[in-house]
């Protein structure tokens, strides 16, 4: 009785329709508009942001605006599309660093940005170290898409209040976005192993950062009431933890075809999931200390070959980690849904916003 | 008969009383309400922004917006100050995303931010290599800085017109200082030796980015008619590269006292500067090979002694480069000087640019 197992049978609204086919051309739009003093970084950033993406962030602040009222056709919805070019830009920016962070290789199915220059940079045979220029450059792709971003959202042409209204979730959400990424790099460096720790970081890189705040940001320009802000924000928290849930088991379960990253990359990167710490607390429990020394090997990045891999994804299911998980998902897309029930959204924001959490946290995403 | 050799017999009006105090106060004040969901990165950032740094950015554009009639006292004054704090923290970005790029130890006397977050996962014996961290969190620092520049802008209070306005040069500065930094990267890279591209990178990285925006921005925000805008570029550009040539001169000649830096540590870094690109052009016309050759080793950082610091000290002065540096140096004051000779300006702007273009370039800077 949870909104993923009903999600199949219900007739969900094209939820993308309204929204992406504008947001791609205001996208390019923007970009044949910015200054051209920084050609080479603006093409690297181009070719990122046009390159695809679920555009996840501007959905959701699309319905947080048709929950509010917002129209969906008109001056006021042209503007309101150019805001949310800004998303997709400081989306471009948190991938581009995070890859640098992360020594990430392929993003999109090309390389990433940091390895695009350093291989420039090798075969000119320029001076200097390559891995560093390439790093530096991609820094300063991410700075510009972060300068960008704001320049989107300031000169899409709302109005001074609905600016102001906006400016607020766009403030936080910036530095969640950052403070995110800050603890998921501590969270590696202490090898913290909690799952309070893993769900805190869900709580800022992904809840706050790809659902509670571009929501907010929608419902901010549709100027929405406070009990309409708080309801979506809370189906948002919900929908954002469980989301990044389902990113944890896609992660080591996931079919390459659909992630587009090797299967079980996570767990050779040693990622630090809630589903890692949930199954490390389940072999404790359960006094299975070849189980737990496996888990933490893999955390460790040690000697994780196929056949651990393997073994690893073996010992989730059998631990009962994996079904943990699943029954949490279920939990916070039940208790999204409930959040929204109580309030009236407008527009076809209600179905949408159903289909977009089922969407989002379910096993074919 | 330049600006320069004038300065020190005009009665230079005290440039910063008017704004240094209350710009303090104001960086404070926003660093004390900013979203408080990234403690380590916003301390990092505030003990960098609040330790000091000359406030260049915000001094030129304190005098543009008096130069355009902009009030020194009162509630528009108030805004425009804390419009100002921006500037500051855009610097901040930049000096933190510099040195890792520059891969610096040290700056304004204290430990680099990557260093400092280097350090402490060093002796935390975290897991990870510490240098790289150091660089994640650095990198995280800068962002969150750029993201806060752009949030003092928009939250100053500045009235929504002002806010448009002030936002055209803004958005033109974010995009050269980013485009500057890039370039710089691409001289080292590049071996580039040329004037040309030396003077290029000073026209982004320092004229714009330092001195033509900012006064843009201080002009834009009284609402500055365009031939005024015009004037007050035209200076700033001169200045700019001015202060970006008698800056190559203090990192080769300077006083640790009054630089912070080790004497002679452009040379040591291989920095291309126009200084260096002139010199090997004179070395070149003159058929000095030895002396090419000594230059070339510097840039390339080959073997760069305490000796030979020494050795091309002399062979800077002796080529006559830096005799050709000060002399270029007079002749952009000169030039500046007469930009805004030709306007009128209001409150004290006239002798104060004429003070500050003495200042940013003299021999004592």
């Amino acid at each position: 009785m949870t909104l993923v197992s009903r999600a199949p049978h219900a007739a969900p609204p094209a939820v993308g329709d309204e929204l992406l086919p504008r947001l791609h051309r205001e996208l390019e739009d923007f970009l044949a508009r910015a200054p051209d003093t920084a050609p080479e970084l603006a093409g690297a950033l181009a070719d990122l942001v046009l390159a695809g993406g679920k555009r996840v962030r501007p959905t959701f602040a699309w319905w947080g605006w048709r929950a509010a009222g917002g129209e969906a056709e008109g001056p006021r919805a042209d503007a309101a599309v150019r805001a949310l070019v800004a998303l997709e830009l400081l989306q471009g920016c948190a991938l581009v660093h995070d890859d640098v962070m992360d020594r990430s290789a392929t993003r999109r199915g090309r390389p990433t940005a940091h390895v695009a220059f350093a291989t420039r940079h090798h075969r000119g045979r320029w001076a200097g170290d390559s891995r560093h220029y390439g790093d530096s450059a991609a820094v300063l792709v991410g700075d510009l898409a972060l300068a960008w971003a704001d320049d989107a959202l300031v000169t899409a042409g709302l109005d001074p209040a609905a600016l102001a209204r906006a400016w607020v979730p766009w403030r936080a959400m910036r530095t969640e976005m950052i403070a995110g990424q800050h603890l998921d790099l501590l969270a590696g460096a202490r090898r913290e192993e909690s799952l309070e720790r893993a769900l805190r970081v869900a709580r800022f890189k992904t809840a706050a950062y790809t659902v509670e705040r571009p929501l907010h940001l929608g419902a901010a320009l549709a100027d929405a009431p406070p009990h309409l802000v708080d309801a979506l924000r809370s189906y948002g928290r919900d929908v954002g933890v469980a989301f990044q849930l389902r990113d944890d088991l896609l992660g080591v379960f996931g079919d390459t075809a659909v992630t587009g990253k090797p299967v079980g990359d996570d767990l050779r990167e040693g990622k630090r999931t809630a589903l890692m710490a949930l199954a490390l607390g389940l072999a404790r429990t359960a006094d299975r200390p070849h189980a737990a020394r496996l888990l933490r090997d893999c955390l460790e990045g040690q000697g994780v070959t196929e056949r651990t891999v393997a073994e690893v994804r073996e010992l989730l299911r059998d631990l009962g980690a994996v079904a943990a998980v699943e029954e949490r998902i279920d939990a916070l897309v039940a208790s999204a849904g409930q959040a929204i029930d109580r309030v009236d959204l407008a527009g076809q924001a209600g179905p949408a916003l159903t289909a977009l959490a089922a969407g989002a946290t379910g096993r074919h995403r």
